[in-house]
C-alpha cells in the first residue's frame, strides 16, 4: 500500500495536543480493526466531552441536579401503585395515568409545574364532563347514529380548540390545557362506544390524574423549590448589573484604559439583548405561583418585563456604542483627551444609576440614593455638553485668535469636523443612553416600586421621624415665643 | 336608594360608543336580575370580541384554518379504530395510543410534526427494548427483588434523561424524545410487574403509535403542507424588507418628509428585533424536513439564522436612529438642509442594498445588481462625509472670510458644535448602519449563496457567454493581426 492512499489518523491526547498515528503496512483485517478502534475511541472521546460539559452545567447550578433527583423520586413513589397490592387493587391498570401525569407534568420551576397541573386537571374535568354529556345524548339516539354524533362533535371541538391555540393569550396560558382537552374528549368519547362502565372508568382515570398532579405539586413545592418568580426577580437586576459593567467597560475601552478582563465583561450586554423570551416565559409561570418569600400571589410580574424592556433599549444603545470601539477612523488621542474625563464620568454615573436601581429591585426597598445618582448623571451630561462646547471652540479658536496673534493659530491646527465626528457620535450615544436610563429604566423601576409596594428605606424612616420631632420642638418653641410676645 | 350608592352601568353598543344605563328605583330581585343580565351581556360581548379577533387571525392567514381542519380529520380517521369492528379487534384498547399520538404529535409545520414523530418512535423503541431487557434480567432474579431492580433502574434512567434535557443541543433536538423515553420506560417497566404477556402488549402499543405517527406525517405533508423551511425562507427576506422600509422612513421622518403612513412603517424594525426565537425554532424544525420545493434535505438553514442576526444588528442601529427623531434639542432646519440630500441618498441606497439582498434570498439567485448597489451605497457614504466636511467649513467659514469681507460673517452665524451634534450623530449612525449592511448582511447572504448554491442570474450567464464569444473573436483578431505582422 502506498502512503498516498493511507489515511492519516490522529488522536487527541489528554492534554489537548494531538498525536499523528503513522500509517503502517498492515493487512486488511488489521486495518479494519484499527479503523474500528479509531471510531470507538472517537466515540468514547465525544461521549466523555459531552459528559464533562453536562457535568459543568450541573456544577454551575446544582439545583439542576436536585431537579433530576426530584423527578426520579416522584416517579419511584408513583410506581408504588404498581408494586403495592392494596394500592394497585384500588386503581388497577389506570395507575398508568398517574405515572404518565408525573412524567409529563413535572417542570423545572414550581410555576411551570403548577401551570401544567392546573391546566391538566381543569381540561380533563371539562372535557370529561362534556364527553359524558354528549355520549349520554348520543346513546339516547339509536346505536347506529352514535358514531356519527360523537365523530362530528369530536371534529368540531378538536378544530375549534386547535384554532384557539393560535391566539397569543390562550397560547401563553392554556396551551397545554388545550392539548389535554382534545386528548381527554377524544379518548372518553371513542371509548364510550366500546366500554360499558364509562363513568367508573372516567372516575378512576380522573382520580389517578389528581393523585399524579398532587404528587408533582408537593414534590416541586416542598423539596428544594425553584420559584419562577424568584428567578425572574433575580434575573432582571442581574441583567441590569451586567449592563452597568458593560457600559463602564465600553467607555474605558474607548479611551484605551481597558484590559483583557474588561473585554470579556464588555460582552455582558449581549445577555440582555437575548433575554426577552426567557423573561417572558418566567413571568408566565410566575403568574401561577402562590405567595412565596417576599412575593404575594398577585405580585406585579408584568412590571419586571417592563424593566427588562427598558434594559434592552439601553443595551441597543450600548451595542451601537461598541461599534465605535473598532471603528476604522479613530480620533487622534489629543482630541480624545479633551472629552475623556467627562465621558468617563458620565459612564460611571450612568452605571451607578443602573446599579442603584438593580439594588432597589433586588432588596425590594426604595432607594435613598437614586435621586442623587440621577442628579449626578444629569450633571455629568451637562459637563459633557460643556466639554463638547469647548471642543467646538477648539475647532474655531484658531480663527478667533488670528487677528490677535498669528502664532497660536499655527500651533493649534484646525480640526476638521469629520475627524472629530466619531468622538462626537460616541459622546452623543452616551448621552442618549443616559436619557434612556432616566426616561425608561428609572420610570419602570418606579412603577414596580409603586405596584409591589417596596418598603421605605430605614434611613429615610429615621429621617422622617427626626423631622417630625424637630417640627414638634420648633412648634413648641414658636408657641413659647408667641406666649412671650 | 340614593344615587350615591347606585352603581353606574354602561354597555357598549355595536358601533363602539357606550350607553350609560340610568339607575332606577327597583326592588332587590329586579336589581339582582339586572346585575345578572349585565354580567351575561358583558360576558357575551367579551366572547364576541374574542371570536372576532380570532376570526381576524384566521382570515389573515387561512392556513391556520386548514391546520385545524387537518387535526380534526386526522382525529376522525384515527377514531375509526374504535368504531370499526375489524380494526378494533386488531388492536383493542390499545387504539387509545393511536388517538393520543395524533393529538400530541400534530404540529402546525411539517418539520414540527416530523420532529415529534421521529422523536416519539425512536424514544418508544429504545425505551421499550431497554425496559424489556432489564425486565428479563430482573425476572431471572427472584420475584422479591424485581421491584427493587426495576425501581432503581427507573430512578437512574429518569434522572439522567431529565438532566440531559438541560443541555442546549439535546433540548433543541430531542426534548420531546426525552419525555417519551422516560414515559415509555416507566410504563413498560412497572406494567411488567403485573402484566404477563408483556411482549404482545408492547408490540400492539408500538404498532398503534406507528399508525398514529404515520397518519400525522401523511396528513401534514400531503394536505396543504406548511413547511417550516419555506416559512423561514420567506420570513428572513420579509424582515429585511421591513428593515429597508424602516430605514427609509426614518430618514424621511428626520427631514420632515414623513406622513402618518410612514410613521407606521417606521415601526417595522421592531419585528426584526424580536424575531430571534421564532427564527431559531423554525430552523430547528426545518432541519427535520425532507427535500421540498427548491430546498434539499440538508439545506443550510443555519445560514438563514446568520442573515437574521445581521438584520438584527442593523435593527439595533435603526432603533438608536429613531431616538434622534424625538430628540428634544433639534437642529435648526437651515443646517439640516445642508445634509438632507446626502442623508436621503444614503438612506435610499442602503435600503436598496437590503432589498436587493432580500430579493436574492427569495429567488435563490445571485444578484447581478448587488455590487453596483453596494458601490452606490459606498459613494453615498463618501458624499455624506464630504458634506460633513463642508459642514465643518460652515462652522469655520465665517472666520475665514472675516479678513476678506466682514459682511458675510454677520450674515452667517457661527454654529456651535453642540447645536450640530444631533445631526452629526444621526449622520454617523447612518454611516454605521451602512457599514453593518456591507460587513454583516452582504457577507451573510454571500455565505448562504455559496452553501445553498444559488443559481447564476440569466443575464450574467448571457453576459459571460457574450464575453466568451467576444474573447474568441478578439483572440482570432489577434491571431489575424499577428499573422499580418
Amino acid at each position: 500500500m502506498s502512503n498516498k492512499n493511507g489515511v492519516e489518523w490522529s488522536i487527541r491526547v489528554g492534554d489537548g495536543s494531538s498525536m499523528v498515528l503513522e500509517p503502517e503496512h498492515k493487512n486488511g483485517v488489521m486495518r479494519l480493526w484499527d479503523r474500528l478502534k479509531g471510531l470507538v475511541v472517537g466515540f468514547v472521546m465525544r461521549v466523555c466531552m459531552f459528559i464533562k460539559k453536562a457535568w459543568a452545567l450541573g456544577v454551575d447550578d446544582p439545583r439542576k441536579f436536585f431537579h433530576c433527583l426530584k423527578v426520579g423520586v416522584a416517579l419511584m413513589v408513583v410506581s408504588l401503585f404498581y408494586y403495592m397490592r392494596p394500592l394497585y387493587d384500588g386503581v388497577g391498570g389506570n395507575a398508568m395515568w398517574a405515572v404518565m401525569t408525573v412524567v409529563v407534568v413535572f417542570e423545572y420551576t414550581v410555576g411551570g409545574t403548577l401551570y401544567k397541573c392546573l391546566n391538566r386537571i381543569c381540561a380533563t374535568f371539562l372535557a370529561g364532563f362534556l364527553a359524558l354529556g354528549i355520549h349520554w345524548i348520543a346513546s339516547h339516539a339509536s346505536h347506529q347514529f352514535e358514531p356519527y354524533i360523537m365523530g362530528i362533535s369530536l371534529f368540531i371541538l378538536a378544530s375549534a380548540t386547535t384554532f384557539s391555540r393560535f391566539i397569543p393569550t390562550v397560547k401563553a396560558r392554556f396551551d397545554y390545557g388545550c392539548t389535554i382537552f382534545i386528548l381527554t374528549y377524544s379518548l372518553v368519547s371513542v371509548s364510550g362506544y366500546r366500554v360499558d362502565h364509562l363513568l367508573s372508568m372516567t372516575h378512576t382515570r380522573v382520580s389517578t390524574i389528581i393523585i399524579g398532579t398532587c404528587l408533582c405539586i408537593i414534590t416541586s413545592m416542598l423539596v428544594f423549590p425553584v420559584w419562577a418568580g424568584l428567578e425572574l426577580h433575580l434575573l432582571v437586576p442581574r441583567n441590569m448589573n451586567k449592563l452597568a459593567k458593560s457600559l463602564e467597560c465600553c467607555v474605558a475601552d474607548y479611551f484605551g484604559r481597558g484590559d483583557e478582563e474588561s473585554k470579556k465583561t464588555l460582552q455582558g450586554y449581549k445577555c440582555v439583548l437575548n433575554s426577552k423570551s426567557s423573561e417572558e416565559s418566567m413571568a408566565n409561570f410566575a403568574r401561577w405561583e402562590p405567595a412565596h418569600g417576599r412575593f404575594n400571589f398577585r405580585h406585579p410580574w408584568k412590571n419586571y418585563l417592563k424593566i427588562g424592556a427598558s434594559s434592552r433599549s439601553c443595551a441597543y444603545c450600548i451595542e451601537t456604542l461598541t461599534s465605535c470601539l473598532d471603528s476604522k477612523n479613530q480620533v487622534p488621542e489629543s482630541i480624545k483627551k479633551h472629552l475623556e474625563l467627562a465621558c468617563m464620568n458620565l459612564g460611571s454615573t450612568s452605571s451607578n444609576v443602573i446599579r442603584e436601581l438593580a439594588t432597589s429591585v433586588t432588596t425590594m426597598t426604595r432607594s435613598v440614593k437614586i435621586n442623587a445618582a440621577v442628579n449626578d448623571m444629569k450633571n455629568a451630561v451637562l459637563e459633557l455638553q460643556d466639554d463638547l462646547k469647548s471642543l467646538s471652540d477648539l475647532l474655531i479658536q484658531p480663527h478667533d485668535h488670528k487677528e490677535n496673534n498669528e502664532q497660536v493659530s499655527s500651533e493649534m491646527p484646525v480640526m476638521p469636523l469629520l475627524e472629530v465626528m466619531p468622538l462626537v457620535s460616541f459622546a452623543s450615544l452616551l448621552i442618549e443612553s443616559a436619557s434612556r436610563i432616566e426616561e425608561n429604566m428609572v420610570k419602570a423601576v418606579e412603577e414596580l416600586a409603586e405596584s409591589a409596594q417596596f418598603k421605605q428605606p430605614e434611613d429615610e424612616v429615621k429621617l422622617k421621624h427626626n423631622q417630625a420631632t424637630n417640627k414638634i420642638v420648633s412648634d413648641e418653641e414658636n408657641v413659647i415665643a408667641l406666649q412671650r410676645v
